[in-house]
């Protein structure tokens, strides 16, 4: 039997969880596998009272992690970018092992925190998509592949509102506001509803899945705000269900890595990944399409993941021999190039002659149109919604025929955009 | 850079599969793994043209594989279960790593191939579920958990039929003279609808989730012969979609394991997986509700789990260091004690009093009824169908209902019984 010896770094939901494991299934895991995995040391600001540390010591202080020799794996679970960033950095210049489900810490210093000596001591599995074993996947199961496409639902939050603002008929905002009774969105839910969080996760993906450094400020960002109820109904009568998405395309080396909204086919498993449930879907080459799904957060499912880097370390005590991968040859596309399809809610005074301008400015732009469908307004006004789907089209192109939409006179409140992506 | 050098047996569809992977991402594979797979012998009957064994000897015989000191692992890719396991065990006995696709090998020979000396030295990813890791996923990221119930579509012929009746209102027999048309069925399909592949994989998932032998002749089966289109109709109108599943139940420690179609909620994700897709459902007591889907067959997905065991190998040389599992206190439910809904289509004279007389006899049998549709005939006949839908109920208690209600005189052709199985 090999004993791990792990030390953890906070006490919120995930650290419980991942007592609860080590408390529940410890013993029964250590059979399977003869991987002990004990609990020596806890340190957080504070002990909360009531929480079994199933006799592990108590700090105050999260530096005693790093410091305590019989520590063998410091596990990161405070949240944060700077403290949990240093920590993580202490604790590997210490010669411990490091487990973290922080997906901002690695987004934004991966580059530093993982070199040559580090790399094979760092796991962060619970950093994406929480219990979906992605990183995992990406690195074991699919490496066979070269990987054509990544659509992943990788931020719970948009979810649960867009399902929601779906299956309930809520506004945004309502939706927001049951997400955050229910805890599935925080008190300020920019981080998520902008997309950031989704980003910081995609710019793990990205690194993961093609080789290449983890840079957050190349991967385009848009979040689920502007999104309204009208926009929920009309995809879906076109076929579609909206879904906030990280997206990675692989066009013969040139990559795309961006986070939005996305009308995505209803036909297809991923639009039917609803509320706060996550999932990944991937194209490889070889392996053909394929759907990981599973709870995104939450106590035990993140912890599940922390457990299962836990018992690779336990499994592995020389540390994993893997050799360095040569510099990858994949360049970024920057956004202004990406071809996709849009969906085009265009806000109109009900005047003959709309319709016709605005095809012709698409028209000129030598955009294809798809399908349109005209509505008219549920109050007594005189707007209008023009809804339009495109063909693919270059996204400076669609941008250039957005602006120049939205400078008619009789268009009011911009136009709304949202993109197409289909697992192809 | 590691070399592992393999022999192929085989030279069917994923043993091409494997030589084109080897061709087309081979030195990226390298580049990015350290581990450089180099196929130095092929063994099959007859060498077909115009396949490229990239520089590899060709015999005739399989035995060459495991004489030749070259080889590092044979992969068995020929299928059949008496030549292929005679191989599998002298290429172990000769101190080989043995790659296989076979579930049918695993599920009958599995306890005499895998004992303590050869059981890292023996692996079957694409045995089950084609691309899908799901081996992979109970072996490592899912081992946190207590499996709490796997669900799987888990042969790709079974839910391309399903599918077809369904979505293009075939009969069962154009439904499968379709699948065979495009490849999805064989021309004698019996080994496919009648569950016996099937149940050869639930074999294997069961001896890998619960550390239990395998155990071929425990599991239950039923195939899809007797699901008419109405049924499907009928399931739809009740808000499920049928499919063949296996499934695996633990409640307690007590552990269901059968093989056999059921009628699955549609909002659950499992139930929108159509055609020949497979996909796997896992609720784990930590991770929660995770489902793994994609291609559960081909050349080049099937080639792909293939590779990925192989990089398995490359990546640790020494074999696995995993201590031996303490036999497992987990005990099979016999069938009869199953207790779940039930799906009964009773074909009857329409006669005023018989709805009345089959309420009756399931009430005295203490079985509640969730649902009740009667249908007309369609034709001019006095037939009609009373569908119903019960309560979870023992198998026992079901099937002596279903005995009974089968002997009324206005019964005709029986009772058609399908269970419901949800994600819970």
């Amino acid at each position: 039997m090999k004993e791990l010896k792990i030390g953890i770094a906070g006490l919120g939901v995930v650290a419980q969880g991942l007592l609860d494991i080590v408390r529940n299934n410890g013993a029964l895991i250590a059979e399977r596998t003869g991987v002990s995995i004990n609990v020596v040391r806890v340190a957080s600001r504070s002990k909360r009272p009531g929480i079994d540390l199933m006799g592990a010591e108590f700090s105050e202080s999260i530096d005693d992690l790093w410091k305590d020799s019989q520590v063998d794996v410091v596990v990161e679970l405070m949240g944060g970018v700077d403290v949990a960033k240093n920590l993580i950095n202490s604790a590997l210049a210490s010669g411990k092992r490091v487990v973290t489900a922080n997906k901002a810490v690695i987004a934004l210093h991966g580059n530093e925190l993982l070199n040559e000596e580090t790399k094979n001591r760092l796991k962060f599995e619970a950093s994406v998509a929480g219990a979906i074993p992605i990183i995992n996947l990406l690195q074991g199961s699919l490496v066979p592949n070269q990987i054509r496409q990544l659509v992943g639902i990788i931020n719970g939050t948009c979810n649960y509102i867009l399902t929601a603002m779906e299956q309930q008929s809520l506004s945004f905002e309502s939706a927001l506001q049951k997400a955050q009774e229910l805890g599935f969105a925080e008190a300020d839910p920019s981080f998520d509803i902008d997309g950031i969080d989704a980003a910081h996760k995609l710019t793990i993906l990205l690194s993961l899945a093609f080789d290449v450094p983890f840079d957050f400020q190349k991967i385009f960002v848009e979040g689920i705000r502007s999104i309204a109820a009208k926009d929920i109904i009309y995809a879906g009568e076109l076929g579609y269900r909206i879904k906030h998405v990280g997206i990675l395309r692989n066009d013969g080396g040139r990559i795309e890595a961006r986070v939005h909204p996305a009308l995505i086919p209803k036909e297809q498993l991923l639009a039917n990944v609803l509320f706060e449930q996550n999932a990944v879907s991937v194209i490889g080459d070889a392996s053909g399409s394929m759907l990981f799904s599973g709870p995104g957060a939450g106590s035990l499912p993140t912890a599940s993941a922390v457990f299962a880097d836990l018992l690779d370390f336990g499994s592995d005590s020389q540390g994993s021999s893997k050799e360095k991968a040569n510099p990858s040859t994949f360049e970024l596309v920057a956004m202004d190039q990406v071809c996709v399809p849009h969906y085009l809610r265009i806000n109109v005074l009900d005047k003959p002659g709309i319709m016709a301008d605005v095809t012709k400015i698409l028209s000129e732009s030598e955009i294809s149109i798809e399908a349109v469908i005209q509505k008219e307004s549920e109050d007594e006004s005189d707007n209008a919604s023009i809804v339009i789907l495109t063909d693919s089209v270059e996204e400076h192109v669609m941008q250039k025929a957005i602006l120049t939409i939205g400078s008619l006179p009789e268009v009011s409140d911009g136009v709304v955009d949202i993109r197409l992506e289909s697992m192809s």
